[in-house]
């Protein structure tokens, strides 16, 4: 079911400063931030060859990140992002197994435009794992 | 400078479920339990169509991934490895950049019978990065 890893993110306390380490120290293609208020975050894309790494920064008093950075001050590896077909036969076959899904378990649109969802980190080895329609 | 987002390490408390998981719940293709004596884990990578996932479960009473386990018991994501061309030449450079690298700072051998070393994760995000040279 699940194809490519899309991405992995990680959430910086500082993202100018983790952004230019990737781009200068890590020799790695950075791309400019980009706000996505729906899902109260700022990120950055780090291309690899064979996927990204998306650094992760609060947006907003809301936002899922600030949570984590106050248990993390350094920062973390936040979740993975598994590519999927069909993000609803996705969802039914994962609930039917007895997997949570996070939030309504309505897909959101993601920050690449495409519909995504967010599973139970409990149920998958304490990782947070994101899903994406492709 | 790095190329490849060679595989995700996950440690997880019960690498027989997680494999289960992964191959019957995710879809995914599943590889046998390989023990690591050297790096104190048995490994089960998890092949995706452009990377690979990497299940850890501690090896030995030194296992490294035992005390991650107390602190997160449900696991959870333990690593990132980026691929590099020169292994010696990389460390060379984070270290005159002032990142840290970990134990005695010489390459080991990794889970794939390549040249491996680990940055320290406070220089890095948070987040605990493997290099492998390929």
């Amino acid at each position: 079911m699940i194809g490519r890893l899309n991405h992995v993110a990680i959430a910086v306390p500082d993202l100018k400063a983790a952004s230019a380490q990737y781009r200068d120290t890590l020799g790695a293609k950075v791309g400019a931030p980009q706000d996505e208020p729906d899902h109260g975050v700022t990120v950055v894309f780090i291309e690899l060859p064979n996927t990204k790494i998306e650094l992760l920064y609060p947006l907003g008093e809301a936002s899922p990140i600030r949570g984590f950075l106050e248990k993390n001050p350094s920062g973390g590896i936040h979740h993975i992002c598994y590519e999927v077909d069909d993000i609803i036969a996705a969802r039914d076959h994962l609930k039917a197994a007895g997997a949570r899904v996070l939030g309504d378990g309505e897909p959101k649109i993601g920050a690449h435009g495409k519909p995504v969802l967010f599973l139970h980190p409990k149920d998958f080895n304490g990782s947070l794992i994101e899903l994406e329609q492709v």
